[in-house]
């Protein structure tokens, strides 16, 4: 399959979990019913469901002759032959949000060649409660909902993003930053904080907490490709990173190379 | 009119914001074209058409024998006739969200039978990125999308949402809040943030910087009728503010009263 292919999968799965979720969403007020066996008859388990429409995509591309490793946060590691290629599946992202009713949750998915991320060759993101779509192929640009989009090309930090996953130890970490925000932002989906930075909204995003590869691999491509940047806390370049289920470094991206450098600058040399 | 009159007519005023903004979403690639006259011909003045939405639909309100102040946002203050009543609006409240395409963003509509919050009758909030629409009627209960809703009757402290315009100086004033959350979240609407309150997805919210009045009156009665509190930072209660055009309080809201205590003693007795 070329990426181009592999990308329609991606719609695929991506359209798939909205359409059927708008649908959950109607019935369940607004919350997603998370949480395997933990529903009685009034519950729907939406991570089974997931799963299914995952797997049944992943198993069509292994019948055309597709070998490669998923990673994904519901269904660990599986493998489809011995391909040395690897999808990387979060099938909800922010599930915090979901399961509470706040709209502002995504299913993310990439494709790497290799098992670093400097072989990272699709990206694709889907806003799950209100349907914007985004996706990049490498050298092909970032595009939402098929229109091409950039990174903002000015220098202020108007509006600072972040996630933390303990407030108590992460914010006072970022708090320098924060501080020269105009405005801050918490959203609760990384993935979705790396496509809407990627499409000109944001001006930098920390994940203050060390991050999974299956929550910002698609987002960084996609960032990538709008004309960002991403590295870690020290500014070092994620392309070294092994693909897996277990926690990274944590995260700093920004629209361009200037305001890297300065919220680097603001991170780095500042007492903490 | 009766109360239940006037929610109708907001319903309306809402529906038709969000039925035309989702084709200019679809035709602006997701941002709200905001601001009077900055646009050329590529443009288009959304401030101007809501305005002539909301002055439509009380205009018809007018016709209908009511008398009334209409407090706004964009359009100030304007009397419809002598009458006591106050109709409150934020057209687009989340407006940094809206123009730069991040879907989350909403109206905001109240009606006050006289000057001071204590006489709330009914408000009304719709999300205009996905249509979530929420409102109450003065002891008549808040509902989501026509389902009774209530805040969460649980007393731990998981998600806190916040408002600062401000980041600098408002964001260690509640640190010792904010270091008590699961997990924070910054969204960017006032209006939105009390009604997912109520609807039982935060904990806590609190908005640093001075609020106005057209920005959270409706939210209060949301959240008020589904069991929520809201006072300003010290425990007062907002029942005697006057509404205006001006900046009023800080405001802390709270899914229950437990909680509302810990969290006023979380945010009065550590060092600022």
């Amino acid at each position: 399959m070329t990426n181009e292919q592999w990308l329609e999968l991606f719609k695929g799965i991506g359209r798939k979990m909205r359409d059927g979720l708008s649908v959950i969403l109607a019935r369940e007020g607004g919350m997603v019913p998370l949480g395997k066996g933990a529903g009685g008859d009034k519950t729907f388990p939406v991570d089974k469901w997931a799963e299914d429409i995952i797997l049944a995509a992943l198993e069509k591309a292994r019948w055309q002759g597709e070998s490669f490793t998923l990673i994904s946060e519901e269904l660990g590691i599986r493998k489809f032959g011995e391909g040395k290629k690897i999808v990387l599946v979060d099938p909800i992202d922010g599930s915090n949000n979901a399961k509470s009713g706040i709209p502002f949750f995504s299913t993310s998915l990439a494709l790497l060649n290799d098992e670093t991320l400097s072989t990272l060759a699709v990206g694709y993101v889907i806003n799950l409660a209100m349907g914007d779509e985004f996706w990049a192929v490498r050298a092909q640009g970032a595009y939402k909902n098929g229109k091409r989009i950039r990174t903002a090309a000015t220098q202020g930090i108007t509006i600072v993003a972040y996630e933390a996953s303990s407030p108590r130890t992460d914010l006072p970490r970022i708090m320098p930053l924060l501080g020269e925000a105009q405005r801050t932002r918490c959203f609760g989906s990384t993935a979705l904080d790396l496509s809407y930075l990627a499409s000109g909204a944001i001006s930098v995003f920390a994940a203050a907490t060390a991050s999974r590869a299956f929550d910002y691999a698609a987002g960084m491509l996609i960032l990538e490709e709008a004309d960002g940047v991403i590295t870690d806390f020290e500014g070092t370049s994620l392309d070294h990173l092994v693909a897996g289920l277990g926690r990274t470094v944590p995260l700093l991206a920004s629209k361009n190379d200037a305001t890297h450098a300065r919220a680097l600058n603001i991170l780095t040399s500042r007492p903490r």
